[in-house]
């Protein structure tokens, strides 16, 4: 760093996103990557989406224009309709908040609830991005376990009991993905989503309920989202993207939640980016007037059941006997391998070597030196994106994992 | 506030930009506005953008999944070569970040750089968005007086040693804008441009340059930015926007800096909104690759020349002698009205009631309490941005603005 500049202690406790840098190793030539997770580009609404663009036209004068900090006038109109349907009441116009990608409104949330050196409640795993942006703001990790159905519910008031005992401190949140999480693609059972909700409020803190994937389920039955059970109360942030059932390249997502809190949030967000673009706003509420939201739900839906069918088939078929455990996931994009005594990282190198790129456990977890307690750690498993790659390249790239697996 | 949440000192900190709160009455039927600082919608590209579209269909693929942190790579190259153009030197790849507006660059920055209580130096006055961002770093202020001439940058090293004096601590940088401010449209004259330079580097203090009208110049011969004086020395952030040349719907711009600076900015936009939209960055980018961008920038110079005439005409006819004094600005958006012993916040409340808006000048300063030394206040002036209503507007507005300038 050049002498001139003297790096806030924020900017100088950043770490790299350990997926990000990934990003480099996964995108040499020839390499399947199973590791970013990113939706299927030949899912991606092209044609209707680009139709969309007359709105450019028609609506220029305003679509080229900045916006109002709470969002776009008729997107918002359709995501009031969205919400009602999803969350099961008549969500009011204070209470929604158009944000820049639902990386924006976890940061906001953040930025609004965590003062340096409070902690949070997450899943471990949970996704990395909404640890780097707890950690921005300053906030220690308490990491509460999960299994195959999601967070385990019935650790979370030992976790908060212990915590207190720790630092003095309550958390000040609970981050939680409930349907197919980013990583395990666990989806929290019924009764799981009941207690967390019950706990939560016994204890006073606040849910921050992320949805990317809600809406990408392959088979079993929808469950109620967070948000939905607890009514209108305020207890439950509610945060959701097209990202994963639109196209991530828009950066348009949203929250839900009290008016207060909703309201410090648009604040917060004027110093930050003023408003998300008036253009991708208004392309993406265009394509959601037209009514081909729920025709491209189908298509994709189709897409990710088949390719999540074919990485089952594949990781059964091809990775050896007693190597690695897994349960398929219901929905969402990811499976998540536990191979017990192995470090994922060190599988990694070998995956790399062999032309097939995950992400190791590890990072799914904030580090050791951020969390209380007993820290959590991953490095037993692997996670597997399986929307992005074809279904060759999946049965190919589980082939080549399974090379990586064998005993030397 | 609902119990339940509990916000940070930062969410319990946050004000509500002033020029926000004043839309709602500029917005009203029959208002004329010279309040927001926003370009004139009848002068945006509607056609030509839209017909950019093609991008979304020929290179939806990439176009609609996330991009790199860094920003979309055909934009990034037109980019460079903007910028080797503005800047006179050849900037690196690792010097450019794309954000989310500018207000994205300077938030960033202010998040690296800003501990809280560190103390930075503006112009007072200065473009409240910045100092809304500079807040919620936590920053405090040390306004620099101003005069047509811009920043009086013999003021600079005693305004430095003032705030030492007071705090122990020497500011972090020095935000401005050389070119036609906001609000006050001067520009900084190129002796004062060198002596800044030159004052800044003896003092170790980076300068953040935010450059979104240096390309909107009416009459008078382009000045070097400060980027450009110093050659690619580390000293000078700069940050531009597409937001007055082309569309603020976009929400595309830029920093150049320092790579290490850059980099730092990078890490922490991966946890604030991972990437700017890949499809504005497209749009824009293929808008520039077309050639667009030229021949806007012709159109809007006559547009906007007009209205800034239109504007010098009409408050000279209008304003009775002796109640304000400006000078007309030779670029950007503003006229910066002062009425000697008058508050312009009492004058709007009567300008109002004549059907016309404007911004009451302590919008621009940073509040009392935030201000190291005597604090800098902006009641006697108002801000009047000419580029949004119409000529008949103007004129009209102007008289209503004599209106309520003359004695009850």
């Amino acid at each position: 760093m050049d002498e001139l500049f003297r790096l806030s202690r924020l900017g100088r406790a950043l770490r790299p996103s350990p997926i990000r840098e990934l990003f480099r190793v996964a995108g040499q030539p020839g390499m399947i990557s199973f590791a970013g997770g990113l939706p299927d580009p030949d899912g991606f609404p092209v044609e209707r989406f680009a139709a969309c663009a007359s709105v450019l036209r028609d609506g220029g004068r305003s679509v080229l224009q900045y916006g109002p900090s709470e969002g776009h006038a008729p997107l918002r109109e359709t995501l009031l309709e969205m919400m009602a349907d999803r969350l099961g009441y008549p969500v009011r116009p204070e209470e929604l908040l158009v944000t820049t990608g639902s990386q924006q409104a976890v940061n906001l949330i953040a930025r609004v609830l965590i003062d340096p050196g409070d902690p949070v409640l997450v899943e471990g795993p949970t996704y990395p991005g909404t640890i780097h942006t707890l950690r921005n703001a300053g906030a220690r990790f308490v990491a509460v376990p999960c299994d195959a159905d999601g967070m385990i519910v019935d650790g979370l008031a030992d976790a908060v009991a212990r915590c207190e005992a720790e630092c003095g401190l309550r958390p000040k949140l609970l981050y939680t993905i409930p349907d197919f999480s980013n990583p395990s693609g666990a989806c929290l059972t019924l009764d799981r989503r009941r207690r967390l909700l019950e706990t939560a409020a016994q204890l006073s803190i606040p849910v921050v309920e992320d949805d990317p994937y809600g809406q990408l389920r392959y088979r079993g039955e929808p469950l109620p989202t967070l948000k939905r059970l607890a009514g209108n109360a305020p207890a439950v942030l509610y945060v959701s993207s097209f990202s994963k059932i639109l196209a991530p390249g828009v950066r348009v997502a949203w929250a839900v939640g009290s008016p207060d809190v909703i309201r410090a949030m648009v604040l917060m967000r004027q110093g930050e980016d003023l408003c998300t673009a008036t253009v991708t706003q208004a392309l993406v509420g265009e394509y959601c007037r037209r009514g081909d939201l729920d025709a491209h739900l189908a298509t994709i839906l189709d897409i990710y059941s088949a390719k999540c069918a074919a990485m089952e088939r594949a990781l059964s078929e091809h990775l050896p006997e007693g190597t690695a455990e897994w349960r398929a996931p219901d929905g969402g994009f990811f499976f998540w391998l536990r191979m017990r005594g192995r470090s994922s990282r060190e599988l990694f190198d070998r995956a790399i070597a062999e032309g097939v790129a995950f992400v190791p456990g590890a990072a799914f977890y904030p580090s050791r030196d951020e969390q209380f307690g007993e820290p959590a750690v991953g490095d037993e498993f692997a996670r597997l994106c399986f929307t992005f790659a074809d279904q060759a390249a999946i049965d190919e790239g589980c082939r080549r994992l399974a090379r990586a697996l064998a005993p030397a």
